[in-house]
């Protein structure tokens, strides 16, 4: 312990001396003193349950999707560790501790952001839940804090599902900065992605925005966020990464990358494993009720996908380099996982198969074009797996979906007009994300600057940022 | 396999010719016979749970009730990983192997003893289910070995859940007495703790108990054991860590403490995120029943509680040593997670927030003043998040319960009673603690000595407890 | 990324002059395309779920049963983290990245051949659900592919369940025959034992086969595949550890083992407890239902087992060796798992602690005896804990059934028959895997070679098969 809370009278009297600290304090205080006479004023919603349940079928089948959807977002929330395993294997023994500090610390930025405003904005308007009613198709206003009315039980459990879904968009932006990325800059970027990026689109597609209700097909559908989710984060991390500039030593002056070796690749698996268990939850979750039976076909839907972009990944770099590259497989699992994310609940098993193995093609070739071609430096694989595939995920919807649930159909049951409203979404998704995302960073990189100092890269951030190594004493 | 498992002749030999192995191996076998016995004369209750089931209403409550209570003790029993993680980051390399063996092996020896006899004194009287009649408001006395009335599917239930808190209270107390204890003193230690200690205050709480039953408020109220047991586990690992006394090396001889360092922090990172998630069971779950609605809002406070715990401890480490500790953003968040956990279901989410920030402000300054004033030796922090909290919990039930659940009115309803009533909890929880659990290290101190010889730890335990290190063959 | 994805700019033109390449691509879109025609022209079932669903007792107990059996296969497929970490904690540093990539290529591998014709072979016939009414008692022979009537809700969770069991008993067999064997050797072998041996016995066993049908008792009874998975996992895994030959350097000229240390015993003990996590889902799930309340009895059966086999384990090393063997402890306790698999649904609580015992001395004597007199080297004793075990599972039903549940009377209860029909189920057991496993790998050591290069074994097959070591970097 001792090491980590290093208390000596110097540090604490330092403390009581702090003008820092004393601004901020007195906000917080405010700001708590604010929420309390807000709560008391505005007392409703259900907060208890007792109104919502009842000894009835209708009360069980709230029971049991409850039940459900809570289960899930557990699950889902140990994604969390699969993202920490599998980025921690990926970047070197002397950034680890601040990749895991990034990937630890953002999940608690998000739940105070996304409890304070995020949801409010996403949600707001979609009357999923009690106190959701205020909002239009652009931007929600209304569950703030979760007071007043939204003080529900209802509302909770969704809030609870989609704190997570949050997070992962956020953690997802991590990987691809490691190695480089300042701490606090990291900090403020977990809340205005979840804070505004993030929910803001969300609420286009889920939250009776504009393109939930496009006039095409049944208006776009991201079933459980492969755009909304992953490409996002994809995509962010493909600005945050191409702004921040590549790692020191990562590219040669004649503009070829040098392979720069992770430190634990057993790391890679388990977080590979880790999330695959976390993804059941959060594609089958994704009906927020298991009344919808449907749950089932989603669940193997994501198996599937997820074991055809493995193996067919496997076996690309088996004929092309002789050696079976167990990485290249995890990367192919996920890119499976992540394209079947959007169109899971849509698609027959078979076309699960296909998005899978297309999901992979499309990560290697990512892979290559963004490290050779477009000379970005993403140590995880995250734009790759996450951006690439997030938006083929999107479109695999108006694809292969045969009208078997929710009345989506795609071109295999010979109509395009799903097709063309699952486009709209993915330009829509790039534009929004190019658009804000690369003002955001270009603010950031003008007025705070992305990186650590040079030489600080080079010895290690950890011991800089954090005062430790991540294997002290060893 | 080899190393662990040495099948030499001479082993084998020695094994049969061993005395002291004939007398336990008899005592068992006759008590084993005695069970047989014993279960076969006073056979009852519901073992199939074709009697409690019916195709209505009623049947389907109880199943997605099982369902619910099952699964939350499955996370719960996850737990046991994340505790592994977290205390295996905070010890030396050297007596890891030590550690992770107290972790596994206390849960099997809580499983048996919690069977034969803690079960029978906590929830004996409590009336919850089948083959619990027999108690007072002190002590419970049926249920014993899950025979008979309470060889039922709704007992099973209960015990399943119950046993993962018995595991919990006792592997709290590990990580405080790492690095130095003798490992079948741990094992009786846990016996103890978890066959009287741990279950007679559970009775006063949960099993119909005089705290329970208290004349203020509604009664003394631990929703899921902040008190029970964090608090307890917390408050015994202080004794137990005082009269072990401190590692080789911690205290210079003017007073002063030394920095240990751990040897793996990724692993309490790890170990964070895993106790995070088995915690949304603990907490949820402790409705025992999904058609408790309020379980949304439980989920969601334990979050926000434990976000704020580690927000705050983040922010306080930045302002006074430049560094963002991340260690300290774990113990925060982990101190958020123990002090919501009595007051998760009472209180609203905003009040979750404040509770976090408390808790994280306790653990710093709780760290400090043990390592520092009392100079008690607490490698892993386990009586500053656990202890400390456990009773700030207690308390906090008591302030901020807003009537909306369970009729529990805190001080912010304007009614002061709920406080007395937790006050008086704390209290007698302290009392118990310190009585009984003292009484009974200064027993183990006086006639097996609580510790190994000082040059086994210097050398470290691993090779001398379990004969081989953590890390062998590297 | 970097050196998991070298992406040179000849290794790509070599992918497009790769003439190996083109034939299976081509036959596997040939594959898909015949999917998709047989998919069209055979759709039926009930892939919604909307007529399988009611808003009535009968639709919510549908709903709580999928909800209960999705999790428990969640659960279950977080086992394979679980065997990753266990297998990985065996095997020494060099081999460690096989290691990992056999266990996690085999579930992606499992999951195809399983889809496509595993389960068919297994559940055709046995009318659990929609699209599996054409079958014998000796093979199944509907529900291919899951088209047709098989595309449905109902199938859907069963095959999700199934899929996870068919991936456990591939697993067990890796650990055997770690740090020696053929990487693709493996893959061909996963194919073969989750396409044909294993789903064969299954048929017999689960899906209204000739074993379930036996007319002694009521029938051969494997409530979660003690044998089914286990037994015959660790019984391929004995055949396939023969017939490769131990590791270099196991045996001395003169035939006495040596030790051959793992690497890191703490992946050892998180492995083991994720284990038992998943093992909850693996036997409570068993029912597929939870309006079956007697899981509750299973899940606590299921940790008293384990930990009577852990902390016999334990007390036998302290007696033998004057050591606590963690290891053994963490044996013990899966032994204990395995045994209670197919008798936990059936027998008392006391009966389990029995069954547990019993486990743990018979994996401490198959461990010796395999190890010593039968000369076979199984690095993480999978065939004692899985095989041996897998067997006294199948027995242990016929012996402790109380008649509780299903209907199922033990020599407890005084009768002979149902041990009867548990014998000839390990008997065809043991004939069915010893005579086709045999076969199989006979076939396979002759034509393929079942080992790496011996010095290739003695360098670490980890850069000769994957291009890179498990901990790169470092």
């Amino acid at each position: 312990m001792a090491d980590v809370a290093p208390f000596s009278e110097g540090n604490i009297s330092n403390f009581h001396k702090s003008t820092e600290l004393k601004r901020p304090t007195f906000i917080f205080i405010l700001f708590c003193g604010l929420q309390v006479s807000l709560a008391d004023s505005l007392f409703a919603g259900d907060p208890g349950g007792a109104n919502t349940y009842s000894e009835s079928i209708q009360g069980l089948k709230f029971s049991v999707n409850f039940a459900w959807t809570l289960l899930s977002a557990f699950l889902v929330f140990n994604m969390q560790a699969g993202f920490t395993f599998l980025g921690a294997g990926f970047v070197q023994k002397k950034n680890t501790l601040n990749y895991l500090a990034m990937c630890f610390i953002d999940f608690c930025i998000v739940a105070l952001v996304f409890w304070s405003i995020g949801f409010a904005l996403m949600f707001g308007g979609s009357e999923l839940s009690s106190g959701l009613s205020a909002g239009n198709q652009f931007i929600g206003y209304s569950g703030f804090l979760l007071i007043g009315n939204s003080y529900d039980v209802s509302t909770a459990v969704l809030w609870m599902f989609q704190i997570m879904f949050a997070a992962t968009a956020c953690t997802i932006v991590t990987g691809a900065v490691a190695e480089r990325f300042k701490f606090h800059v990291h900090i403020i970027h977990s809340v205005f992605l979840c804070g505004v990026l993030y929910p803001i689109f969300g609420h286009w597609m889920w939250g009776k925005g504009w393109l939930e209700m496009l006039p095409f097909g049944v208006g776009a559908r991201d079933f459980a966020g492969s755009g909304v989710v992953h490409g996002m984060g994809g995509l962010i991390a493909f600005i945050a990464a191409w702004m921040v500039g590549p790692r020191y030593g990562k590219y040669n002056p004649d503009g070829s990358p040098n392979v720069i070796h992770g430190h634990n690749l057993l790391y890679i698996i388990i977080g590979t494993l880790t999330l695959i268990f976390g993804w059941f939850g959060f594609n089958a979750g994704s009906t927020l009720a298991v009344t919808e039976l449907r749950v089932s076909i989603i669940a193997v839907n994501t198996i599937l996908s997820a074991a055809a972009g493995s193996v067919t990944l496997l076996y690309l770099s088996l004929c092309i380099t002789k050696k079976s590259d167990i990485i290249m497989a995890c990367n192919g699992a996920l890119a499976g996982c992540v394209a079947i994310t959007a169109s899971g609940a849509y698609v027959p098993h078979w076309a699960a198969i296909i998005i899978g193995v297309i999901a992979g093609l499309i990560t290697r070739i990512s892979l290559y074009s963004i490290e050779t071609k477009l000379k970005v430096d993403d140590p995880v694989g995250a734009i790759s797996v996450h951006g690439a595939n997030g938006l083929w995920g999107l479109l695999s919807v108006g694809i292969f979906s045969d009208g078997s649930y929710g009345g989506v159909r795609g071109l295999i049951t010979g109509s395009g007009w799903q097709l063309f409203a699952q486009f709209i979404a993915c330009v829509s998704l790039v534009a929004w994300c190019f658009s804000v995302g690369f003002l955001f960073f270009f603010i950031m990189k003008r007025f705070l600057g992305l990186r650590v100092p040079v030489n600080i890269e080079r010895s290690g951030i950890d011991v800089y940022e954090h005062g430790t190594s991540c294997y002290p004493g060893i």
